[in-house]
């Protein structure tokens, strides 16, 4: 395969180590679109004959339905996916096979290969975010207005909505979907043509292969086009923030199916039991989600390590690049789609929500606004009041409405019976109207901006 | 600070681990904007009068003076920017002092705070980019025809030029900074007037103090406005991708400034000397370069790490993101224009790149090339005779040229006098001339195609 | 500083880039133990002249209190701690300042300098595992017979005691500490006399330095002893370890601060309130705590990513590994300080701790496990038989104990009135007698075991 | 198999996300040793009959042949390891095997068996760095003598032996060997008979199994059994340390093998060729090695990720341990097998070593030093003196060596004829006889020290 030089082989150890064909055969598809757009090109360029690159064209589809159909025998000793392709292709075919790595190399056809991969995964995602967004927003709509605690610390801050807080998801999970779509826009670049590293003396056409393959246009530095694992690192960047925002709801979702709390409802379908102790019912899908972050970015630093300090152009430390990707694509579609699955399925418990929002001194914040609203209390003093208030309710054993005027007049004598209208919840979230606030009438508005983006 | 409440103070072991003012002083600059933005803000809207909203506008500008003057007293006690600056326009203006903070909240106050801190980076890092991205420029044009050796795996392979070489890392730094664009936009929402998580009751006009402040709108949803880091994390995944860009250039510079190298001599200005081996001139500059990718990236790992799994809306936790950007945006700036500089002031020096150049049979994939292209030979068998060819030469210890026409005849009767036109290295890279290659005339093309960019 | 070679001084940004004094005084006191041990060696061995050495080591100790005392003016032209260091000590003592340096170079004195610091602060992390050990085994033997839930999943799973949840973070925090003595253990060799890479000429006793620098013995490779950074690595490695404990408790020490479990109150010192929602008591600490994981780990991929792929023997790479180590050891002291403070003062709700351990069918594997051992029921069998039977408590609305038995003969005719024996909380902790299970006696035992250790 | 609970099935998704037995299989010799220790415990404890336990132990044994010879069917189903085992020993033994899961539970089966696969690693690596350590003496043994450039920052410093940087790695891979036996030593505690996580009731004798498994002792707190993955975290971070100085040493290899430095050989068995220039010989395994620490680490990244901040005691999340350890394990001992084959093969090129080590005025520090010890001049400045002659030497093109007396002279007058027994290579490594220093005498007292603890 190395030419005539090597007088021994590589031993065991060497192969182990050496060989990529246990994983790189995933991107088959991707080196035989690659190749024939390359063959195609070749022939309307001239460098090869019309017959050659017909011969090759349909030989490589007949290789591509071994694959398909599982009867292809992978070679360890053919090292990689693209040698395993031409072997097979010379015995389907015999010596036209010999033409088709003309005016490329393993280089630039294994970066092509890889990034037609990624691609195909970002559309992955963006489908898989889509699909996420529109459960949430199905969630976000029917509970625009069950109250609910809105937590800082984990300590009840002032009520919220069940819908506001699935919107806050929905956000998130759509600057997942744009940087995916900038990052399919930048990587869209055709690495095919550059050869080993330095271009080539035959009279190729990058554009046409860049065309036929769906890129925007030919990458403009052969050297970078082969050394560039850029893509590979975003990707691996958006999908770790992406699993981020994945692991924080799923916090949320074990959180909120602890007994303690028994804020939502899992279905069966997203639950486990145990050996010993029949009556859990375990969250494990949204354990499973929350821990996927781990896998993803743990990728991302592997790339990261592998790549730094690598000298230009090509160096063999790049063939890490690949099983990082592929387990990190796999976990993110996979807990995106188990995500979905358990934002469809769940059901919010909204009396216990609604029991959790009222507790906690949760409208003292209401409170004080009404201070300096009505009373033009500065803010601080306002606050001030309000804290004292607040002891006064839990030395007592209360809640702030259970004080009686007459409490709350002898710590601030301004007050009066109108305070009463801004304590409740429902008065709360209502009043919360600034935009992007939690009043259910801002969360439908935000739930109606989606639904429109999305049908655009 | 917090109220009536509280019974006991914190300790000095809670004060150490609590208080930020140590560092988010950085940000008393965009505090006080964002300050100025809304109290401006809440007299348009009537929450507070013209009168006290011009004593705080007028009164943070006080502060603002004292803090880039120095003698601004920060005070631990007072935990953060934003209460050292609130606590210190009460001295300045009084009671009016307690109105600013309606409507608002520290958690929006912060985001606020550190996106703009953020944003500034960005456009600093554009900066920085376009600087080095301008001497890489320099440097190509005049190199578009200087050859050197092209490597994999630190191997000579082909001869390319210094001019193409340059204009790989044009490329990723240009790469860099469409991920810095795009990373702009994206963040460019305003939190403000999301108060503590549930937006507010106060009819503030988000859309305002967002205009002022440069956003290009207020985030849709104010639980997400105040829990979300992304811009944060996307920054360091940014700077963390550009400075391993920066750490294969560095790496590069180191083995190129060794004297088994010698293919570029660093100015003065960026190498040390030793304390005990006076001869030496170290390439320090570039190997602090690259070195930074490490410290950079390390606090994406940390704000990863600390931002994983936390609920909704604020935790302590995120007290955690300010140190790690700083850091690794001070570095990131650093690193660029470090590196602008050594770009600027190295030398490369001609002769013994092109001695390089020439040597290991750096043109025996010309040779290949000849025989497809002339002999029609298909690729894979014009392969194998090359590898004999160079077997040959190097048995006998001359290179490809020193061969005779009848040496190469035995190995393949078809083989011409015409092969010698390929062989030289000046040949070699003249003849690559497919779209991004390595050919001088493809290299000037790209240097015109990049200047008419930043000319833009 | 160089020598005589160098024509341009380094600008600016080199100065900025390259000058390490900002960080590096913080070695201060390592740096002139180090040179006095050297100086004595130096006379010992005949290199300089006794009034040399004597002139040497007590102006190196005006030095330290110059030093010490605040009063040292530190300068970024002189690089670093060691060139500063030296300057002052000529300006103290002339001529013989300049015969220090012999038979060393900066490389194994910043080596030197750098392990006896991270030395002290395996010492400091010791004490600091340590005072929490002690922290927590008071609350261990405080509350060996509390009952709370024992979760997997965050679903209560079976009854545990309070003890035994305390003795689970001592076992945690016992292995920081063994794998603090073995990291200590194991870097505890001296690189003094290493100079430059080479090892010296000068007849140096390598043994006497390491003696009087508590070392056990001088690094056997002069190479490796500049070049090595493994115990900077060990200890972040360590670390990190320890911070994912920390982190877990943390995690748990928010959730059972939350309004919802009420498990734990934790002491107004390690809390703090809200600006705008005064009745809030937020578990900041615990919260920071948490997050120190991501600054300490990050610290350690830092490191590790600069060490990457450095050949020998000493690169200027190195010299960003201080200020992660620094940052780590830092917040790790600071974190373990916080959380035996928080330790102390917490209060357990021994009320709602035990509530809580009766809900959720909890002893429902001691209904299995009765079948078992009483009905020789395959473990397999009575897990079924269990499952039914909490079935139908649940359908019913009530706990396992509130089923007749005729209710549970129904299902499994085996079960007799005995079944009720087995099915109480307490019941269920005190059966737990196998090593190391939640019976108070078991936990009694650990906690005796450990302060056995402790105290010898 | 999670008892009559639940009415639906898991979905696909669900099962996909769910199941382990894709991966946990590999540990299925450590499950059956553990459930055969587990089996004849609960019979000398007269949990179960002798005849159960025997029949299971006889039956356990029909399972694993089963699987090591390749027939078992692994069901996805029955998600993991343990209850694919399970399942297969009641259809050989019928009602037995469901007495066998009695007194345990997965959570301590599973950290058991992973507890063994990671004991059987450390073994693994043991050997495999005893190894690589021996074929770094043989070099070093060899090569004593064989002067090289000893370099700081790639630049030439001083002359070093070729022995002397072999023993640089002894060095570290020793210290990798100490961390794991260190490791090794302090996971081997067992936590069978942890039971779910509270122990159990059943009158087990934990140290048997621990003992009958080679165990030190059993685990002292149940929850933290079940909970602990440090030993695995412990694995990763000692796996990457080793990593990063395989990827040095590889560093290394890659850059000697350049046509630049031509200092090492590679052997055809551990080089590649490349499919479009057939001269080329990279050294692939050297790279790939140096790429490792890279998938080490970020295994080592994701499983910090994973436990950082998860609750007591078994969550799902934990369930991402092993692929993680998995991997991480089988490219260490792979890239140290690699490492070993590559040393043993290689050839020093001791033509081109010598003639680099005496380039560059490497023997500069040689003349400081001189002046120093026979002209009693303080070092710093001597070193001025040294700094002026370099100078006067590469600005005539010469060496030190060629310098006149007169030359000398005129900068210091003291400068005897006496200098030119210092400047030369050889004498150069010879004086170094500082311990650990350079001398070939000193090198081999080193060697004869490793070959005599590697034989006690």
């Amino acid at each position: 395969m190395w030419g005539g030089r090597f007088a021994a082989g590589p031993d065991a150890i060497m192969e182990a180590i050496n060989a990529s064909i246990g994983f790189d055969k995933r991107m088959a598809t991707q080196d035989i679109a690659g190749s024939r757009a390359h063959a195609a090109m070749l022939a309307a360029t001239g460098v090869i004959t019309d017959n050659d690159a017909e011969a090759i064209r349909e030989g490589l589809l007949t290789v591509l339905s071994e694959i398909e159909g599982g009867t292809f025998q992978f070679s360890t000793a053919l090292e990689d996916i693209h040698m395993n392709v031409e072997a097979c292709l010379k015995e389907v075919i015999g010596e036209p096979a010999g033409r088709l790595h003309t005016g490329r190399s393993r280089n630039d056809q294994v970066a092509t290969d890889f990034k037609l991969w990624v691609r195909d995964q970002l559309d992955a995602a963006e489908s898989g975010l889509l699909a996420l967004i529109r459960a949430l927003l199905s969630q976000a709509e029917a509970g625009a207005d069950w109250v609910m605690p809105g937590f800082t610390h984990l300590q009840t801050a002032q009520p919220v909505t069940w819908g506001h807080h699935m919107m806050a998801y929905v956000e998130m999970f759509g600057r997942d979907l744009s940087r995916v779509r900038d990052a399919r826009k930048r990587m869209n670049e055709s690495p095919l043509g550059a050869a080993a590293l330095a271009g080539t003396s035959f009279p190729i056409d990058r554009e046409m292969t860049a065309s036929a393959l769906g890129f925007d246009r030919p990458a403009a530095n052969s050297l970078d086009a082969v050394s560039d694992r850029d893509f590979a690192l975003e990707f691996l960047s958006v999908a770790s923030i992406s699993a981020i925002h994945l692991s924080r709801f799923a916090e949320e979702l074990v959180i909120w199916s602890s007994a303690q709390f028994r804020f939502v409802t899992l279905s069966d379908r997203f639950s486990t039991g145990s050996s010993i102790m029949p009556q859990k019912k375990n969250p494990d899908a949204a354990e499973l989600i929350r821990a996927k972050v781990g896998r993803i970015f743990g990728a991302n630093t592997a790339l990261m390590m592998v790549m730094k300090g690598l000298p230009l152009a090509y160096s063999k430390d790049m063939q890490e690049d690949k099983e990082q990707v592929f387990d990190a694509a796999d976990n993110w579609m996979l807990a995106l789609a188990a995500m979905e699955g358990m934002v469809k399925d769940m059901t919010a418990n909204r009396e216990s929500l609604a029991t959790a929002a009222g507790s906690g001194f949760s409208t003292a914040t209401d409170l004080a606004d009404w201070m300096v609203r009505v009373l033009k209390v500065p803010f601080r003093d306002a606050h001030h009041v309000t804290g004292t208030l607040v002891a006064m309710a839990e030395s007592r054993g209360c809640d702030l409405p259970d004080l009686s005027l007459e409490d709350m007049q002898g710590v601030h004598g301004g007050i009066t019976e109108d305070i009463f209208t801004v304590l409740g919840v429902e008065n709360s979230v209502n009043s919360r109207m600034s935009y992007g606030g939690t009043a259910p009438k801002q969360v439908l508005a935000q739930v109606a901006r989606w639904q429109s983006i999305l049908a655009s």
